[in-house]
């Protein structure tokens, strides 16, 4: 009899949180033209952060700082805080799923959204939580319901992105303070800001640092263009921060990402450019979607999710019909989000592919 | 009342398995001069590999291929083998945990040696499982012991390093043959041969993938001189290694180490050189210990364990002494391994610095 799998393990499906358009290219044989599915920043990274991973690669002979000392002194200075209240990890996903390890005990309850990130319910079962979902309110999530349910079912933790993922939607600092005021102290607040610097002024709340049941998640994938550099942290209490030294991946965050994140922090003169090119991006998309009768939200995101108009099957006939001309982009699957499709900010040539892609399909469908 | 800490983390100490020499430097107010100590490659990647990451930077924009395809190939093809045998992670240390969690429960028993590797120690304890050691008999890992005590304790997991890390000492490929048959098929033998591109011929096993009960590590950090930039990937059968996709960190591994990785492995010239080189740095290493009367062991690794002759206090403060003049080494903490150092290959510079810098400490130790 071979070893056996935990028992935890052995009930988790052999599905994976996304598929890559890699695979999907893979599999279809169709290859990939324009990548605007995983919300993935086309801008890239600030040459400087650039440059410093390039120089990095020749220190790649050693193992990185696993205090991630200077990275973290970056991010503190950066945000103002104390480097005490910040842990670096290999991108927010890793950092959700410490998370969920740390303080959602096998059997206890999550509460997210219906249709919310999959990476972190992957992570809520995969530690054998056991996930409590809300349906979003229209194109947002239901932040009243989402907090009555931490107190109903007596969650552990409790998640919530602003902006919201996949919808692109987000809620003011004051409504997300009142929801952090809303959960039960017992329960920790995990909330994922990881497209905050697309946002809006006045969406991302001051830092509270006396909090103890707050954990918010910032990353480099997303406005900083760095998604394949693997580089995100978490900020919160330095008491709910300082447990994720005890079962962290020490060296995991290779030198070439600490030095491209520091970099990268260092050039707000870029960052500043690249979420104006990406609102412009979207707004081109925008436009173009309207052209083909389709409606877009609001997004305070580098994304724009596409309300396709009828039902979800027409919606994933749209997305497949892209896809067969080299085109990805995603779609929700949660009832009520369905009937939208996620398209991603891209550059002009990925947006005339999409522009060309759609009025096929469109025609195609009918 | 704050969010509470789950049981198994609740348990766990606050401290890591291993302090970084840049936080010794940091508290000691001492420069790194020469960096010895960590087991690390002071010749670097090839080339190709460095070219390879340089060039994948600018990809960092896109997120990695999930499923890490051309890598996989890569390394089956290397290795003559099914890509479905093998799994990369983000370092060993990454697949380490994957593999506690994945097979040995909460409550289980793993059997690992006294004086093992720290960080596979750590997972065990961090996903809750007990940790059983053996004894080395003498400088080597007792195998015969280890398999007993997995029987005996009716273990999920049993660990073995060959070669042997702290140590640098080795076993036949026969005898590793002969422990892997002695294990209980029950049990998951975890056998980590990070150091072994660096072994004479005849010590690895060739790859016998029929084999239920046995996981394989591979490093790209210690002969591929790549330590900084994460990757190692597990060698398997296939049942045994699909698991790692229901909790691993699909995206965990960068662009720039999925290349570097592949380009690594391409240019197997350069290997054999860095081979090669780190073992002649060694015996130069050895000629310098000799020369201050200390006994150097042999090795199959790029690292030297060195009996300081007498008692543990000694090699102590033999450390210490190194370490205030920027010598970084370290040394195993185990009864019965105490009296020694541990020193790893390094170039020229920093083994005419441990030559004075010994020179100096041992004059004074008297």
């Amino acid at each position: 009899m071979p070893p056996r799998l935990t028992p935890v393990v052995d009930r988790l499906p052999e599905t994976v949180p996304f598929v890559g358009p890699e695979s999907i290219a893979r599999t279809s044989g169709v290859p990939l033209r324009a990548r605007i599915g995983a919300n993935e920043n086309p801008f890239g990274p600030s040459p400087a952060a650039l440059a410093a991973m390039r120089a990095a690669a020749a220190e790649s002979w050693h193992y990185g700082d696993p205090e991630n000392h200077h990275l973290r002194e970056a991010i503190a200075a950066h945000h103002r805080i104390s480097a005490a209240a910040v842990m670096p990890g290999e991108g927010v996903d890793a950092i959700l799923g410490m998370a969920v390890r740390l303080y959602a005990p096998p059997g206890s309850t999550v509460v997210s959204s219906l249709g919310g990130y999959p990476t972190f319910h992957y992570h809520v079962a995969g530690y054998g939580a056991a996930l409590h979902t809300v349906p979003f309110r229209g194109v947002h999530e239901d932040i009243e319901a989402l907090a009555a349910a931490a107190h109903e079912t007596h969650a552990a933790m409790v998640y919530l992105a602003n902006p919201d993922n996949p919808m692109g939607s987000w809620w003011k600092a004051e409504s997300v303070e009142r929801f952090i005021a809303a959960v039960p102290e017992t329960t920790m607040i995990m909330l994922d800001e990881a497209y905050g610097e697309f946002a809006p002024a006045g969406t991302l709340p001051p830092f509270d640092l006396h909090r103890r049941n707050l954990l918010r998640m910032r990353t480099f994938s997303k406005a900083y263009g760095m998604a394949g550099a693997r580089v995100g942290y978490v900020i919160g209490h330095p008491d709910a921060v300082r447990p994720f030294d005890r079962i962290r991946n020490h060296f995991g965050i290779s030198n070439m990402a600490q030095a491209g994140a520091i970099a990268a922090l260092a050039d707000q003169e870029h960052l500043q450019w690249t979420v104006t090119a990406v609102r412009r991006s979207l707004e081109d998309t925008a436009a173009i979607v309207r052209r083909h009768g389709l409606e877009p939200l609001p997004t305070a995101t580098n994304f724009v999710a596409v309300n396709c108009g009828r039902d979800a099957a027409y919606a994933r006939a749209m997305l497949e019909g892209v896809a067969a001309r080299g085109v990805f982009i995603r779609k929700p699957a949660a009832p009520g989000l369905d009937h939208y499709v996620r398209i991603s900010a891209g550059t002009a040539e990925d947006r005339q592919l999409l522009d060309q892609a759609l009025g096929e399909v469109l025609a195609e469908l009918g």
